[in-house]
């Protein structure tokens, strides 16, 4: 029988190189996250689905890959619909069984509590160039500090693990959704529509002020605060971060929570530019909403200069746990774009460096077995070895293992100790 | 609303110190098999079905988690039964995943190719005490080797990655698919039933050879041929390995193959004792069976001394990729059972030594926060370091953070520099 060898659809195989740079760039960050408190937890890749479909999740819900019932408690007879079929689904995200996580045990954890989470999660997305229905996350969060330091060490250690990885001149970006909330309020917009507005001005990117003001008009909202709002993004579009800026909270109506908001984003702006690495930079982004409706305070994301998509972003979200577990918790977190970072690190040709050398220790059938394996077994003493047996056309063959990563060979010959050769020599 | 915060039935969240002993014990695996050649690939969680229910898995087929098909494909009025709306699945161990795997993708890579893989497999088993449904793989295969350098090779990479973990005592036992069913030919018995009579002879160190003895004759062996088998199980049982050998193998009536195969696995046990780390033993054992109906040849355990369960199986399965894609590659593994070494670790309470101490670094309210982010960073130089409010019972705050994994403490006070202190000057 012949089956079909290609991976399941969207997904994807990873090779030697591919998991060797991933692996890299994950000790990386690791490392980083470990010099800030971030400690590794765990959760299973399976959830039940009521967990997957509060609507923390927002459209991420509709992408689940549901698991089906097993046993007695599947009765195709007896469902109405699909849904009285399964009862587990896989995670789409990180954050959502973070909160479970947390509210399970909270008592058995530091608080604060920093934990990291890299592992994967699925979507079953329509597939397209550089999407995948399984791929890598790799969040901190910390969860039971009301105040801002919780956002600084976010900041600060996401853009270190970045930094250490080579990536350079990155910028942080930040907002707060209240704020975003009091400048549309300002503006004269309908407060009910306020998540409407957010959408449309997230795509001033993508549509330019013109773009955002058309389609916020073509919904109905009105001029008047249309035209305010505008004010502000031609500011953010023309480059003028401090007109922008200042328009922006001459606009906003704030009351006491909303001053104490702002009073925190511009600390946080004023702390990171003194404390973040050389070449990284900080700016308040007017214009920063991020999609995820759960978030309830500050918002950041990281750009690298050059790429269209942001390498890392988050925020606070301050009631999600509450939500699924009955008891608030202050809860603030940052997801680094994973498969994003991998993908710069291969366009820029990183190759990790390796603790040994990758050997391939060809051996002919006249060289005796033993003899393979005590050689095998000095040349570990500091490399990393590979008995290969050797083919009739030998220099096709070392053109080969030289592509496929090995960094010396060792042509076996009877009753001799092996010699390492670079594939120059060969 | 309040959701269920346990995670799902039989699976289980995973704390900081949990992970850290986890990560602990596969970077020395991952560190031993990369100085023998071998080079992680990854495989996606999910499987076309069709892939998971060839019968390779044996009983483990009976126990997926199937995945519903999704948007237009999802049809419950015209299903029949509940596999008609499934499509894929979760993998259930890594072996089958590799056979397609390498495939699809043997142009890419080096002949021999020796691989890790290292993540997480799913059975929806029956939960019970130190079970999981879902739980974690590691390991290492050589594909496209046909003679025992392979086997020597997986057998001494998986012996040294023991050792490095602590694990001392080892022995492996060796033992070959075709040698047992020409045994069991020899003994007499009706070759259309081996399978049947390996099952029972497995299970000599459960039910002592009296116990085999009965099972066999209760379902209709030839007295004779179970009288033949009994005798060696009796040496073994007994302790006496030479003679058990000896008997072992005078009832083997072999073939110019059953003869290589014998020849194979007596250099293997000659070889392995020579080239075994110290402590470690190696010996033939006639009874070993092992349960995969996949193996063609060499088969091989590893056990440790006062544990009734083996860390590590494997053995060749040379005709498994050629039923999957039609061309055979004689292909060799050996799977540590990961969990079970870190159930060894964590009885044995390993603490993994840490790279960086783990900081607390206490802030009352009367420290500014900006001196907070300050002191952070200058500990940062050479420790982890996470800031803690400080609460008013101190002494009680101390024992749990000294509990929850913290190395030192340092109490920040306005305007100086922060100063560590071990717990026990608390």
């Amino acid at each position: 029988m012949k089956t079909h060898t290609a991976p399941a659809r969207g997904m994807r195989d990873l090779l030697p190189d591919q998991v060797e740079l991933r692996d890299h760039a994950a000790a990386v960050i690791l490392r980083a996250y470990a010099r800030y408190g971030f400690r590794r937890v765990e959760t299973p890749a399976l959830e039940h689905l009521a967990l997957l479909s509060t609507g923390e999740g927002g459209d991420n819900e509709k992408l689940i890959y549901k698991v089906m019932k097993r046993g007695d408690k599947l009765d195709l007879a007896a469902a109405k619909t699909p849904d009285d079929l399964v009862d587990h689904g896989l995670r789409y995200d990180l954050t959502v069984p973070l909160a479970r996580f947390y509210a399970e045990h909270a008592a058995e954890l530091p608080t604060p509590f920093r934990a990291i989470q890299l592992g994967p999660v699925w979507r079953a997305e329509r597939p397209q160039k550089g999407r995948f229905r399984q791929f890598t996350q790799c969040d901190i969060d910390v969860l039971g500090e009301p105040s801002v330091l919780a956002e600084v060490e976010l900041v600060r250690a996401t853009v270190e693990a970045l930094t250490d990885l080579g990536l350079d001149g990155l910028t942080v970006r930040l907002g707060d959704r209240r704020l975003l909330s009091a400048f549309v309020a300002g503006c004269g917009f309908d407060a009910a529509r306020t998540d409407e507005v957010f959408i449309t001005v997230d795509k001033l990117d993508k549509i330019g002020v013109d773009g955002v003001r058309k389609e916020l008009l073509g919904k109905g909202h009105d001029t008047t605060a249309v035209d305010a709002a505008c004010e502000v993004l031609e500011a953010v579009a023309s480059g003028d971060a401090t007109t922008a800026i200042a328009r922006w909270r001459d606009r906003m109506d704030l009351d006491e929570e909303g001053e104490a908001a702002e009073a925190d984003l511009l600390w946080l702006e004023t702390t990171l530019k003194r404390a973040l690495p050389d070449g990284a930079d900080v700016a308040i982004d007017p214009t920063l909403v991020r999609g995820m409706g759960y978030y309830t305070g500050p918002l950041f994301e990281i750009s690298l200069p050059g790429y269209p998509f942001s390498m890392a972003g988050g925020g606070r979200y301050d009631r999600m746990i509450g939500r699924i577990s009955g008891r608030d918790v202050p809860a603030c977190g940052f997801s680094i774009g994973f498969e994003r970072v991998v993908l710069v690190l291969e366009e820029r040709g990183v190759k990790p460096a390796r603790e040994r050398r990758a050997v391939a220790l060809l051996h002919g059938p006249e060289v005796p077995r033993d003899e393979v394996v005590d050689a095998a077994a000095a040349l570990r003493a500091e490399d990393a070895v590979t008995p290969v047996p050797r083919r009739k056309k030998l220099g096709k063959q070392l053109a080969e293992l030289e592509a496929q990563g090995f960094d010396r060979f060792a042509l076996l010959e009877p009753g001799r100790p092996p010699e390492l050769r670079d594939f120059q020599e060969g």
